[in-house]
Order: C-alpha cells, then structure tokens, then sequence
C-alpha cells in the first residue's frame, strides 16, 4: 500500500488489482485453459493437472518477472515463462503443453476481465448499501424544508428528502448500466497470436467454448485484441458514477459550510478536526470524492484515446490501459466506498435548514405571494405590487411580509393569516412529496427484481 | 457553415444543431407545455391555441436574442421573453401562461434531449449502412490472405476478411449500446425553478406527464436539473465510437501506406490526390476520422467533469455542456458518415496483400513450419531445427522455404509437398473463417431483431 | 456569431478568429510570399505584384471553398486554386508563381500564428486591465478583516486584500509566462511539401529569411511541420490561464453565496436578475468564467494527444488542431475578457465580512488566544484551557469571549481588555499587509518594465 | 515497485517519488524550518538542533502513518503528529517548536518542489544526453537519402539526417522551456494556517526568508495555497516533451515496419524478439514512449482542471494532485529515460531507405522532373508532359524515367544523362542539408550557454 492509498482507495479492490492478484488471475488463465483443452483433448489431461497444479502465485517472485517485462514488452511473457520452468522440474512433457495456442494478450485481457468482475462485485455492494441509506435519507426528510439554490444563491423552498431523492434517482439508473455493460465486459479474449487460433489447428473454437465455461465468461463471435470498446466502457460507466458522487459530495460540502451549517460529516476523534481550530469539522470525505470525480474523467479520456489500436495488437494504446484502467476502477470504487461507510453518519441540521429559509427576510417567498395574489387580482397587478414591496424588503432590510402588512392595495386580497401561510416553507413545495415517492417506489421495485 | 465544417461534419447533423433548429426545439417546447397544460385544465385552451399557433423560430431575430444573452445568463430567457411580446400582441391574456410553471433549464434540456433524439436517427442509419458495408466486404474477403501485424511487425497470415469482421463485431456491440441508452436519454426534463413544481401547485405531475406526451419522451420520476448522467453517457456513447471508427481508420491508413498498398481510398477527381506527386492517394476520410478520435475524449472528459453541479442548478457545468454535446455528436457523426460513405469505395489490393506475405522471405510460415514439425519429431527438436534454418534464411538472405528444403533434418518428416504447403498462406489460418462466419451470423440475427 | 458566442467569447478574438480573418491571413501569406520571392529574384517584381494586390478575401467566396475544402483534405488548396484563377485572370504569367514553392501547411500553420500574435494582443490587454483593477481593489482593503476560509470553512481571520493579492500574484505570473512564449511562437512555418524547400533549389533559406521578414516572425532553424510543440504550449498557456480565472470565479461565487453575501456582481438592468426571485443576485461573470475552466483542460489535453504527428505531415493529428486551438484562445480570453469587465464594479460588502467573522461565537480566535496564553502559562496549560473553552461554547453556544471571562484559570494571565483585543480581527492577521506590500510592489516594478 | 514501473519508469525517478524519500523531504522541510527558526531567534536554538536531528525517515513507520492519513486528510498530520511525539521523547520543550506555525499544506507543497527539483536533474540529463545522441545520428545521416512521407505516403525525397534534425529542434527548445520555469516551480510554501503565518506574529517574513535559504528555494511574494499554476506549468512542460517523444517514437516504428525496415530498435537477447516469430523485432521502447505519449496528456488536463481551488485551501482539487503530478513526472521522465537510452543503439538501414526511394516506380521524383522542365519549356507545358508520363507509368507499372526516356516531346529539353539525374534523390533534396547545420549549430551555441 502505498502513501495515498488509505485516503483514496479501499482495501478490498486494492486487493483485486494488487500486483499478486494480477499475477494469480493471469495464472488462472493459464490453468483453464490447460484443462479446457485437455477436456477437448487438444492436450493430455496430466499434463493439464500438472500445469493446473502450479498455477499458484506464492510460488512465483514478482520482483524477479518485473525486471524481466521491461525487455519482454509485457509482465505475461516473464510469467509463462517461470511458470514452464516450475512445470518442467515435474515434468518436461507437461512443460510443452503451458500456455498452449494462446498469446500473451489472450492472458493480459482475459485476466483484466476476471478482476473487473470481481471489482464490480464490491461496487454493486457499496452502490446497493448507497441506496439503501440515501432511500431511508429521502424519506425521513421528505417533509423537511430547506432553501433550494440556484447559481449558488436561494431561490425557492424544497425539501431535503427532495435534494436526497435526486442524489437517489441517479444512483438507480448507474445500477442499471451496470446490468447493461456486464454481458459485454465479461467475454472471453482468447486468439492466439493474431485471433485465428492458427496453432491450435481447426479445435481453436472448441477449446474457446471450454475455456469460457471454465472461467464462467461469455464467448464472444471472434477475439479482440485491439478492439478495446468493452474495456474503455468500463472506463465510461466509472467515470459517470464517479461524477455522481462527485455531485453528491460538491451538495454537501456547500451544506457543510461554517455559513450555511446545514450538514455536516460524523465527528469522530481525529477525523477531520483540528485543535487550534475547534470550530471546523472538515469535510474529509467529499474532499476524497471530489478528487476521485477530478481524475477520472481524464484517465477516461486516456482510455477513449487509446482505443484506435494498431492492427493486430497495438502498440502503445494498449499499453495505455494496463495500468490507467486500474487505477479508473480503484479510484472510482475508492470514492463510493468512502461516500457509502461516511453517509449513515451524515449529521443534518434540520433547525438551522429552517433558520436559513429566513435569512432572505421573507423575498424567498416573493413568488408563493405572487402567485396567490395572481389568482385574486390577476397577474400584473399582482406582480407589480409584489415587486415593489421586495424592493422595500430589500433597501430598508424589512421582513417581506411585514412590508406586506403594512401596503393597503393588499387589503381585500389577503388577510394577515392568509400572508402567514404564504410565508411558510411547507406551503410552497409543489409537488416534492410526489416525486420523493416516485423515487422511493423506483427504490423498491428495482430491489424486488 | 464554418470553414470546416464541410471536412469534419456532415449536414444532416449540423442542421439538427444549427442555431434555428434549437431555437425551434425550445419554441416547440414552450408550444407543447402551453397544449399539455390546456389539456389538464391549467391554462386556457385558446392562450394554448394562441401560444401554440407563435412558436415558429422565422418569426424571431436570432441575433438579437444572442446579444440578450450574455446577460441573461442563457439564450431561454431572452426567448422567451420575445415570446411573450409576440403572443402578448395577438392576446395579452394569452401571453400571461407562456412558459407557465417552467424554467429556463426545462427548455434547454428538454429542447437538447429532443436534437439528440434527432440525431441519433441519422447516426443510426449510418451505423446500419456502415454495418452492411463491412459484412459484405468480410464475406467477400472471408478467405483472401493478408499479413496479420503485431506491434507493426508482420506476425502470421490472416484473412482481410477476419479484420473487416473484427471491425464489424464492434460496430455491433455500439448498435446494441445505442438501444440501452435510448430509454435513458429520451426524457423529459421538467421541474420548475427547483424542480419542485412549486408554481403549478398540485398540477405539477399532471402537466408533467401530459408534456410528456405532447414530446413523445418518457417521464423520468423527478426532474434531473443537476444530474447529467443522462448526457454524458451520450458524450461517452460518443467517444466510444468514435474511438472504434478511428481504430478503423487507422488500421485502413497503415495499409494504405506507399510501401504496403493493400488498401486506398476511393480515386476521384480532386480528391486526395496531388499533380505534382502523382502517386499519391492521400487518405482523406482517414485523417478525418482520426482526428474525431483524437477529439472526441477530450470533450467527454470535460463533460464528464462538469458532472458535479452544484445544488439544484449548476454553475459553469451546465453552462459547459451547451456547446460541447452537440459538437461531441457533430464530430462523432461526421466521423462515422464520412466513413460509411468512403468505405463502399474503398479499394482492395488482393495480389499486393499476397505479395507482402513474402516479404519476410517466408519467415511469416516458420511458426507453421514448426507445429507441423513438432507433431512428428517432437515439440524441441522441431522448435530447434526451424530456429536455426531462420537464422540461416536472415543471415543469407534466402527463403525459408529453401534454407529447409537443403536441410537434411528435414528429410523423412517432411516432404517438400509438405513443405511446399506449410508455406502457404490459406493453410495456417486456424478458424479465421469461422470466426467471420459468427459475426455474419450475428449480423444477420441482430438485423432481423 | 453563433448561439452562444456572446456569452462565452468576446468579440474581438471572435474576429481574429472568424472565417474571414482566417482566409485573409492566408492570403496575407501568399501576398508576402510573392513580394518575399520577388525581393531575392526568385520570381519577377511584376508577377509578385500583382499577386499581392489580388490578396483581398472580399473577392473571394467562402462557402465555395469550405465546399472543395472537405474533398481537398484541407481549405488552403481550394483557396490557392481560386486565388490562381483570379490572378491567372489578370495575368497568365503571374498565376504560374502563386504559391511558389509553398506547400498548403506553410499557409495554414503560418497565417494561424499571425492570429495568435492578434489574439495575444488582445489577451495581454485585457490581462493588463484586470491586474490594474485587481491591484487597485487589493489597496483598498489591505486592512479589511474578513474570514479565511480552508476546507470550505471558516478557519482564521485574514484581510480581503490579502485574498486579492494572491489572484494578482499569479496573474503576474501568467504574464511572464506570456512574455517566455511569444518568440517560440511568433515563428514562420515555411518549409515546402516536405521541409525541405526542394522546389526552390538553393534559393529555399533567402525566401524564408525575406518571408520572416515580410511577416515580422522569427525565422527557425527548420520547418516543423509535425513538430507542434509551439501551438501546444499556446494550448497549455491558455489553460493555466484559465485555471487562475476559474479560480478567482470560484472565490467570487462561493462569497457570493445568499447566506455569505461578501460580494456580488454588479447589479445592472436585466443581469443575472429574476423578477419573482427579487433576492437573487445571479453570478453570470463566475459561471462564464467557471466554464472555461471546465472546457479549456479538454481541449488542451487533445492537443497534446495529438503531437506525435506521422513522419513529414500528421494525419488527423494536424487536423485536429485547426478548430481546437481557436477555440481554446477564444474560450480562455473570452473569460478574460468578462472577467476583467465585471470586477471593476464587483460589490464588496465590508460590513458582512465582518459580521461573517462573528458567526464560530468567537472561535475564529481560539488559536489567537491559545498562543497569547501560550506565551505566558505555557503551551500545553493554554491549549488545554483553550480547548475545554471552545468546547463549552460549542456546546453551550456562547461566545468563546464571555466563556473564557467566567474561566478563573485565565485570570492573572490576561485582563477583560486583553482578551478584548484578542478577540479583534485586526489582530490577528500576521504578515498580511506586508504580503499584499510585496505583491503591490511587484505589479509596480513589472509594470515600469 | 510495482508490476509496471520498470516498463514504463525509471529507477532514479521511482526513487525520488518513493513513499520514503516523499516522507524525508517532508522531514526535511521540518528540519530547515526549525533551523530557520532559530536562526531568527523565534524558537530556541536547541530545540531546533533537537528536531532537525530527529527527521529521518528511517525512524518512522511508514505503513502506520498511512492508515491515519486517511482519517486526518493527509499525510503530512500524522507525520508531524509522529516527530513530535519522537522529539518529545528526547525533550518536551523542543516538541513544543515542531512545525511550529506552519501548516500542512506548506510541508506538503515545499517537499513536492523539492522532489520536482531532483527530479528535473534527471530529466535534463537525459534530456541532454538525447540530444547528443541525435545530433551525432543528424550529422552522419545529413547526406542519406530517405522518403519523405505526407499522410503516410511518400511525397519526395529528403535527407534521414533531416528528419532526426527536425527532432532535435524540438528538443533544444523543451531545454530552453526546462530554464524558463525552474525559477517559477523552485518556490518556497510558507504561509500558515491561512497564508498570514499569524502564529509567527510579526516574524513570519523573517522565518520565511530564512527557510528559503536553508532550502536553496526562492522566496515568492506571498504563499499560494490554492494558486497552482507552478504545479499545473510542470505537468503542461511534461506533456510537451511526452508528445514529442511520441512523434518520435511515432516516426521510429513507422519507419520500423516489415514492410519499410528502415530501423529498427537495437537487437539484444530476449529483446522484444520472438523465437516463433523470428523475423519480428519489436519496438518494445517506442510502445512505452507512444503509451506515455497518450497518458500523460490527460493527466495534465485533470491537473488543469483542478486548478480552481476553493478560497484559502482547495477541497478536492489540492487532493488531486498529490498522485497525478509525481505519476506525470515519472511517465515523462520514463518515456525520455527510455528513448535516450534506446537511441544510441537505434539500427539505421541506409540501403534499404534508398531501396524505398524506388517503390514508385519513380514518380517521387515527378516533381523533380517537372520544374527542371518547366524552366526549359515553361510550366503548363512541362507539367502536362510529365502528368501524361506518369500516368502511363501507373498504368503500365513501368519507371518513369522509361516512360520518359520514350516520350518524344521531352528530346531537346532533357538528355538521358539530364534525366538520370533528375531521378537521383540526392539532386532533390533542397535545402535540407543547410537545415540540419543550422540546428547543429544551435545544439552546439546552446551547450555553450
């Protein structure tokens, strides 16, 4: 682990890409295929249970195949080629057999898909557990008022359950890409060296089939050497969660400020505190993923760049990918896990969303007053009357409705309870309870399927 | 039309963006709110009528609107601000409900969703045609051998028809990804100030749903002012397309190249050719398509990271997506029409691509060679042999057909039949015409869907 | 001017930059090429003449040749063609010597560094403008206490004209940066189909010296026709620059804010106003300004992509600049531009940053009198009392003043008046004027320069 | 060091990017600020002997400080928590003065401009080192002939000497970039909480002054917490030279194609040779500098993108760069570490760049023939004459010359001998020689600098 990575990452994909998972998912490879094709008979099956048997990473020094990539172009030519040597101190026949047919990239990608599944496994988690916390957020506030903002000033009442239910209703749709993209990223590669399986004869399909099954992937209609599209989605899909999160985390850390105090993230001892300082709760986590919504939209569009990859194998794009694509993955599960664990202790300030609904003096209810005054006097008048008490609101710093009070044209229009109610945040949210609802109803059923 | 546009766009799409259509989009918005809240009661239905019967962008002076603008904030408001004028001189009852309960974000957004709906037609239709175009090359080309290149080196035989078909296998997946995000896309976008619907009372999701309607857009569960989700997997559909229309366009430019000659654009008159340097063919859609490549990832990225909006309308994010969507589409589009249009020409050099397989004096085959050998001496000794005659036929400058018809090894596992047939091409392709048959297939099956 | 030009661009660079400009500064090209090639006898003065005087773009007809331009592969060649045929019109003999031993990249590469010279004119004034007000607004409230805010809370008091001096700091910067570039990119592209300048026999470095001269451009070593470093580090400047003003709209935006309210836009007719939000003051300059920030990365980062351009001549590397590097130029000096418009009439409200001061109930001064007390009771003894005060405040919400007054450990150590004063702003601001001081002084000397 | 640093780094720049040299420079920034300290009489001196003897690396656990970064939002908190408690250990008076009234981020900045510092020793190094290897490999080849080649097709001879010149230029003119923004990026950071450095009270300047000069770092007018512009300037110079390397790389394994040959990279056992594919050398270090090439870029543009840091501390954007900046130095640095070692052992096949120069046939030398016509029969005749010529020799598949040499019109203009000449690539190389001399000489007055 290195410096940062605490900060920005999380333990469990750290694990998924850490160099010795690498090279275990590239020997895993290895093994299946050694035993796809012994189950096809394209290789005795000792052979392939002696192979089979050695595919384990412990045995292997990382250290010793990283220096030997940098000469070989690519970390699975060191590997296969320890892992022949380990093979043949068994058995010299079996040694033969390694690596039979398939080429170094049939290893690399397919390796790389296996670790993205796994990965996803732990993004599904922590996007289910988002939800779930964001779905009971929405709903214990779905009567809560606060100042809804526009340009980063305030425009109208909404709810908070209201803000929390869009966060919501965007992490649902992310659910669904990740339904979508599955099918297309889980696939096998598997070619040889220029995609015909020439040397495996005519069985190269059979052993494809059986090598598929073995590792649970789909068998896709011909390999895709330098067809990069399943892997550069990943990279999409990562970058539009990534934003998500970001966008949650820009809401709250806006909320957090020492001026508008509305949210704030969980105290905890040495979490984001200070002692000169008492006053400040930083906003640790959103500063994480703001950063993670930084990063990966350029290392997305690293990723997109590289995709018009040479030919038969390509030569740089594909290099590109190995470590950015990664680093896409840990980042953007780095980001929503940290969100995930930090949200269930999210502190709300329900009373201090109220007292900044009053700091405008009343003008954030210009419009509710408008409107009401619209349907008995009509529209202009209306308006005019309103505009011109907000500008009396606003020179002699007055309370909207005191000015209101005290304007005869409103007389016989409305009474003193009716401006009350007008200026009452609950009464002007529209149809924000509805919507929450929808969403909620979206939480549940997407739950059942 | 700007000076380049002709080069990298094409016109079906620069006039789904031009400025009248979007003006026209948004007045079409304005035209079906006012019809949708007549046909709940909200508005009178002759103010629909009225409101309605204006929309027509010939009657409005973009250039003014333009100028109004920059100060407004977003070309909306100054739309519909002459609007309302426009109505207001045939009714000022009517001119009262223009825009009524709506944002200046509603018509933007909502008018954005429609264009993308537009041009997602025409970038459909290219798909298809480029998709016929490619099938019927792989099926023509399913057996004409070419050099398979690795790292820019020639690697082993292949057939043209197996690259056209990896070509084809993407395009497929994009078609398929084109139908998952649809449903996503096409959705109304309607919430009022704070998305609430806070000025339409109770009758919000009513008009919200009859708008809905009106557009022929689905009803999304609460309005998505700062989620953009929606548009950026259309900027990262984009980019990945056109990342595969580069990687076809560089593959086509490599082999169009003076000194390898298997492919060239069309010969027409004035195109791509010099008087001076008659032999040149310069590779016009090429260098367009590369470019899109080149381009495209980068405005993702920045529409990517103009996702975290702030609070319930963005500052300079939403501002950021305006200008850079539709070019995103225009250059995707232009890439993938210029090629679907180029690509019926394209010329095949079938006898140079059989030349060129003997420009390594037979080397190409020593895998072959060796395979076939190994199955009647034995894996090493066959490995052996073949490696020493390789470096024979380097070092002296002779095929290697020929270095091992002199070697006495050779003899009585070989025949110079034998021999004469590892060397050529059709007989070391493996399953390259089975795998072109699976894309065809799923072509077939894909069309009939 | 297209839909959203005025709000996001200025009409200067707009014209720089406009279709019209551009074929001018081509034909600019070929006029000096003529009278350059005249000079050192390559071609007759009488020719050369006439050329020049037919190097008018009014004469010619920009959508005929945006037309030819897309089969031509780039707008310079149909140009040339026209400009032949017009000279061809006057004089047979003097067409033969258009475009003498130029290739279509000479004209293109070097007419788009004659706009960058016009552009950098622009923005170095506009820069000028805006360090002028910026020192001016520093001056001015050197002393005026306001809120530091780190992690978007408050943490410390400093002076208004300290946070203005940091913007000024690195704009001084920039313009250094502005004065590094200006000789690597003032520079002739000039160098004949393939740098070499073969069509000129030995005469190629006398034309390219009088051409350099005609123009006032450096004259390099050699062409750079795939060398692109110089319009890149345009990019690069560009979006450093940028970055800096997003940073600045930021800062404004954020103080901005309905419940900071330390500064505001101005306030003018019908900008950024709403008449049914009569509180609203919407921060137009920031979102223009944050926009830019958002899109220049992108494009710069495709520039960069696109330098490693093919052998004597990119292909799609070279195209992808001819739209991408304007708009950056145009994109960052147009937020230049508003920016340096807006702030001399940005409003600065003294009073609220103080009273912002006030809103931690005195815990802004915690460390202040943490190190007072450090200084006589020793570090630990004072932050621990200092820490057990702030505690009650925050629980007890009282002012950390009034609970230290009731503390009996504090007394002996500092009387109600120290504590007075160490609760004044003023007080506790460090080297901030001696740092405005220094930034002031450097504006001064830089401008004597 | 992971998986792919010895692919893509370099040992001396993984070094100085290492977690333990991060953590030392960060200890030697508290050491030169206690030294600095009592050099001015603000903290005894010793306690600063004390402290300054205590920060070495070696004695801290670096693994634990990782984990409680993340809680405390950097790593520089539990560092500094860490040395105290160390310091304590030996005298609770010295642990008083760690760190004393400085604050994280100017840990974190100053020891990022000291490592940025080490590692542009490297990078001018082998900056320089690539530049003597091209300039020897641009004055031996200054008279070989080679194709020059526009849109990856052969457009006229040139000189291989030129190319590599063409190379070298940019070179001299990232060196000159490396001199003009050291003095901006060799900056102290020193400002305090909020960049007042009220804790010093009146003596910040004083200290300030001090601890530049202990760390051989220029004293800059104020701090710049949340102006980066010196960070975001070295990533855009490393962008710069990782594109030009790419276009070096770019033109290297073009040129090393099959089917061209005219370079290759050095042969050495296991280098990217294949011994199933013998006549395969592939370009294992162009593959690494093309991949940096295509990652570096977006990174640069994440970094550009986070430049609009919130008010006195970024949230987000700061975060940001604490990996990307190290991970764009060591691409770059790796990229040119790379190249600069692969260069000198570069294989230039002379022979074989002539033997391309006769691919068409001779019509590269088309144009040759044209003008040399064009003086003796005037341009339209001698440019029909040679259009028709080269037509048939398309057609026919004959030389031009032959075409030429039967061709009746051109007796009495040209002699066979005129012709022969015409055709030979040295007699159409311009300039090109004279070009390669002035960037030799440049290299030369530049050294001497």
């Amino acid at each position: 682990m290195s410096l940062y990575d605490a900060l920005f990452r999380c333990t469990a994909l750290d694990t998924v890409f850490s160099d010795g998972s690498t090279l275990q998912r590239m020997l895993d490879f290895e093994g299946a295929l050694a035993r796809a094709e012994a189950a096809v008979g394209v290789i005795p099956a000792g052979s392939a249970n002696i192979i089979s048997s050695r595919c384990r990473v412990d045995d292997f020094d990382s250290a010793g195949l990283v220096q030997h990539a940098a000469n070989a172009g690519n970390i699975a030519i060191p590997l296969i080629k320890k892992l022949t040597e380990t093979v043949a101190s068994e058995s010299k026949d079996a040694a033969r057999f390694v690596h039979w047919g398939a080429t170094s990239q049939d290893v690399l990608d397919t390796s790389a898909v296996l670790q993205i599944r796994e990965a996803f496994e732990f993004i599904g988690r922590d996007l289910d557990s988002l939800i779930a916390t964001l779905a009971s957020l929405a709903e214990r506030h779905q009567s809560t008022p606060i100042a809804a903002r526009t340009w980063m000033q305030q425009a109208l009442p909404t709810t908070f359950g209201f803000i929390v239910a869009g966060w919501l209703d965007v992490l649902l749709r992310h659910r669904q890409r990740l339904g979508d993209i599955r099918p297309r990223v889980f696939a096998l590669q598997f070619g040889g060296a220029v995609g015909t399986l020439a040397a495996l004869g005519q069985r190269g399909p059979d052993v494809a089939k059986a090598l598929a099954k073995e590792l649970g992937l789909s068998l896709p209609s011909l390999s895709w050497h330098t067809h990069r599209d399943r892997l550069a989605e990943v990279a999409c899909f990562c970058a539009l969660l990534a934003g998500t999160l970001g966008k949650i985390a820009r809401d709250i850390s806006l909320q957090a400020q020492t001026e508008i105090a509305e949210l704030s993230e969980p105290a905890e001892e040495g979490r984001g505190g200070s002692s000169t300082l008492p006053h400040k709760r930083n906003p640790i986590t959103c500063a994480v993923v703001l950063s993670a919504a930084l990063r990966v939209p350029g290392l997305a569009s690293t990723l997109l760049s590289s995709m018009p990859q040479e030919q038969q194998r390509g030569l740089g794009g594909w290099h590109t990918e190995w470590e950015t694509l990664p680093e896409i993955i840990k980042l953007t599960g780095g980001s929503l896990h940290h969100l995930a664990n930090m949200l269930p202790g999210l502190v709300v300030d329900v009373d201090q969303m109220r007292r900044n609904l009053e700091i405008t003096n009343g003008l954030i209810f210009a419009e509710a007053v408008s409107m009401a005054l619209a349907d008995r006097m009509g529209k202009m008048p209306a308006h005019l009357l309103v505009e011109a008490a907000a500008k009396k609101s606003l020179t002699e710093h007055r309370h909207l409705k005191d000015v209101l009070l005290d304007e005869p044209g409103i007389r016989g229009y409305l009474t003193p309870a009716d401006l009350a109610s007008l200026f009452a945040a609950e009464n002007y949210l529209g149809s924000a309870k509805e919507f929450v609802a929808n969403v909620l109803n979206e939480v549940s059923s997407s739950a059942a399927r």
